[in-house]
């Protein structure tokens, strides 16, 4: 069986601020080097390129990083560097980017900018079967990980029936919001459910006409786009602000799945990339200068300049050229309420 | 009764690395803004002023330090900053200093250079009666501090028989090394002892003649680099390295003493300078550009940039241009472990 042609659309928008304070308004996430020697976007490509070619490869992204994507991606084209007026959530990004694409009648896999694979080979087989199987049955496909322990901070996919035996395709029965622990475990041990990782292969057309049947509002939107180029800015900010899930992956009967199993990680936090980042025989995870004593299990990251640690645990450190944060692992998910309390103070340089 | 003459020398050759990475090689804590708007060697000669004008002030540092020292004091006569080719620890110090004053017959204090004393007014009026004790009747004495806790960091001075009833004098019946904890509560409960501060009061003759009777060799040394005056620093390098302690106070029966009662603090750790910090309602003391988010009782100091702490608590973080470092309060004794080890590492420029 040959190949089946495969389009890749990275969807490099997002903003955040569980990363920072290396991460910041005009620096991402996914532009970040936080694993490995690249951005976490130039990986993701370079990820892809054994399956797709560059020239095959398109990345949407906003107009205010747009440049700064460029310059990390210099084998993709850059007229399919796509800079959307503002970030209107992934259900606009995907549908503007395919018109742009002109990818009607072209398998298309649909993938984050800024998570980690460990086994990319098992990962590039995983989402080529995937592409056969879109390319052979033009149905929409969603590519869940197998979970590797009970995560409550993950949405599931629900595996219904096989579709492919040999292929190990499965339907979606259900999607389910992020479960309690004790669902979580339940989910993991049931052998039936696996992370949603916003991951998905479809034929632009199909996808298109999913979303003029579950979300008109947004099809209509693309329409005025289309028919007014001179208008884009007006018109993309008019377009529903909602994610690809909710427009139509939720509401679509017939989503099919294939489980990932390619060690791969969201890096939802400093928390998690300290736990996929060697360590040293204290546990101690370090990048740039760094000098410990007696200390154990801290993450210690050094953008610019030296971290010291003595005498301390189960910390995070991270420090930059104007800002240096110290915060117990257990609790980064206050990162972004104090993103906020800096927000709300006079430190506008410090976001 | 009139004021007695009295001439200051204040010990600022010190070195040493407690207060890492904000004290330096180049930088030792005395030249540091701890407390306050001003170095401790700043605050420590306008400590005096009221009572001992600058034109009696005298400063001993070495060579290395001589003109920051110079830059912190313009007050001081520049003549009146002594460098020390090298340091050889204060009884050298303070014999060869003595010698510069030309202070045989003055009243003289010895005063280190980086301690906190927050009542200066009952400071000064404590060392001016000793200056009288001395004028009235030529004895040595060294002040002790009124001990505020059971401290099983100091060396304490064990009180002996009332001298001056009126003043308050009592002879020192002994030295007591840094005893153990249930040794300090019995110091502390008994009353009778005194944390040794440093602090000496004599007339410039009478400690030289104490030198050449205890420590003669440090007697013979000066004689030469008197006689030698061209060969200053290898006959200064050659003598005795001995505290005054060592050398003369601890061999001296007679000593006599004064209690200081100021809240003094010989600011002997970065735990020590939180402790005398004002702290926020979480218990939080900070000086620079700090923010903070479910965090308590750390100290952190921005020297440059800004600290960002959330979820921590004991922990001291200090930033500076190029280091950070992060230690548990508890264990701020090992950061000269961890100096240590940077001058073994290819560490030289952290220094």
């Amino acid at each position: 069986m040959s190949e089946p042609v495969l389009k890749a659309l990275i969807l490099a928008g997002g903003s955040g601020t569980r990363f920072w304070p290396l991460s910041r308004a005009r620096r991402p996430k996914q532009l970040l080097v936080l694993d490995g020697d690249e951005s976490l976007l130039a990986r993701t490509v370079r990820r892809l390129e054994p399956l797709v070619a560059s020239a095959d490869i398109w990345v949407c992204t906003t107009r205010a990083l747009a440049e700064q994507v460029s310059e990390q991606l210099p084998e993709v084209p850059t007229d399919q560097i796509l800079a959307e007026p503002e970030g209107r959530d992934t259900a606009p990004a995907i549908a503007w980017s395919l018109d742009r694409m002109e990818a009607r009648d072209d398998v298309v896999a649909v993938l984050p900018a800024d998570h980690r694979v460990r086994d990319e080979s098992s990962f590039r087989a995983t989402l080529s079967l995937a592409a056969e199987f879109v390319r052979t049955r033009d149905r929409v496909m969603t590519l869940g990980v197998l979970p590797r322990w009970a995560e409550p901070g993950f949405g599931y996919l629900e595996l219904g029936e096989v579709e492919d035996a040999n292929l190990g395709v499965r339907r979606v029965a259900a999607f389910k919001e992020k479960p309690d622990l004790e669902t979580a475990e339940r989910y993991l041990e049931s052998g039936n459910h696996l992370w949603n990782a916003g991951i998905f292969v479809f034929r632009g057309g199909r996808l298109l006409e999913l979303i003029s049947e579950h979300e008109p509002e947004l099809s209509d939107g693309l329409a005025k786009i289309r028919e007014q180029p001179g208008d884009l800015d007006r018109n993309y900010g008019r377009l529903p602000k909602i994610s690809i899930d909710f427009a139509v992956m939720e509401k679509c009967r017939d989503l099919a799945t294939l489980p990932l199993d390619c060690e791969w990680s969201d890096l939802g936090s400093w928390a998690a990339l300290a736990e996929i980042m060697e360590a040293d025989s204290a546990g101690n995870a370090t990048r740039g200068r760094v000098v410990t004593l007696d200390a154990r299990d801290n993450l210690l990251l050094a953008d610019e300049g030296t971290i010291a640690a003595v005498g301390v645990s189960g910390l995070v450190v991270i420090r930059t050229g104007d800002v240096v944060l110290v915060v117990s692992k257990e609790q980064t998910e206050k990162i972004k309420e104090l993103v906020d309390l800096l927000a709300r103070g006079e430190s506008e340089d410090l976001l």
